[in-house]
């Protein structure tokens, strides 16, 4: 399956800014992205990166400057989705990916959807040519009402690791947790630790 | 299999203060705990409370008066679980719970484990008889060591929905959005609606 990777090259996580400086942001981003790219090729997928400016990875790319809605849209439906040829959309901070949790993409559906946390959609696949994403606002609940517009099938993937999109510093303890790829080794290496004094266990910062 | 659902009857859900009073607590976390039961029942299994004072439910009831990792641990070494004669632990706070999530605890594996956000532990299936819990700190990681000090073999279930436990006022509006049962409901009935304004919807209360 064709897997579109949309990434913000130049804006870092500002999310992220009470815990990363912007350079370290950019630098974190792209070890994530190496993360999501390696989990889709682990899964026999082709990645393609859908990006605001060409970036330094073996990888086809397309540059789009557009807001995510409009650029993916454009790629949708230059695509031509169907049942036997469809397409992926998976973010580029699911630090938590592995080939396992993406196959699941290959369910059958017309529309295979894995929700964020807050409402998001982390992951999707396309396997009906009238579906269009809205990124905006709570997705996942406006995906199934596309969907159902056009009368595409829903099928939900259900997973943990898909549903950690990395956009808040505590989002960054899922990463120490559970990841075992570049962004965990990033975090390690710029001196994050497990912190497990309160109700859930926490990133801290011991040295920079 | 048999599933045993620990239940803090008397102690409502204390880190839902700033968001609920205490008998809201109490009525919501009953309501949370139906969607369990019912979830585990659609899944063909048999709930089992194991609760630190008997509750108006017609489900089989040990009473504990103990913390949880001791309660559970001399549950499963009662029972002495097998290959064949599996135990599951949910934790009664699962309110995105399904039957098609909490089946997936009878993939193989001598431990299946579903992460909770934060490191916690929210669904296990147990097939060791020396296998016992800790839940503890950051429980995710030390029942992989747990599993592994005893020669257990262990699956990870990868699931969302079986990862959002209902602590803290950010887990309301995973209940808003994903859920569909009791608690839903219940959230609906005392005036909380989505809030599409930040960058992750969020739960806002309207009425009182």
């Amino acid at each position: 399956m064709r897997v579109l990777v949309p990434f913000a090259a130049e804006r870092p996580k500002t999310r992220l800014a009470d815990a990363l400086s912007r350079p370290e942001r950019r630098s974190f981003a792209a070890a994530m992205l190496d993360d999501v790219l390696a989990a889709l090729r682990g899964a026999g997928f082709s990645p393609e990166l859908l990006t605001t400016e060409r970036v330094d990875r073996d990888v086809t790319q397309t540059v789009d400057e557009r807001p995510l809605t409009a650029a993916v849209n454009d790629a949708l439906a230059e695509h031509g989705a169907g049942p036997d040829d469809p397409v992926g959309v998976v973010m580029a901070d699911l630090a938590l990916a592995t080939p396992r949790a993406v196959s699941r993409l290959s369910a059958g559906g017309d529309v295979v959807v894995a929700a964020g946390r807050g409402g998001g959609t982390n992951a999707l696949a396309v396997r009906h040519p009238a579906f269009r994403v809205d990124y905006h606002g709570a997705s996942f609940l406006d995906h199934l009402r596309a969907a159902r517009r056009v009368g595409a099938s829903v099928r939900e993937l259900d997973s943990r690791r898909l549903a950690v999109d990395v956009d808040e510093r505590a989002d960054l303890a899922e990463v120490l947790l559970h990841g075992d790829g570049a962004a965990h080794d990033w975090l390690r290496d710029a001196g994050f630790e497990l912190d497990a004094d309160g109700g859930r266990v926490t990133a801290t910062r011991t040295r920079r």
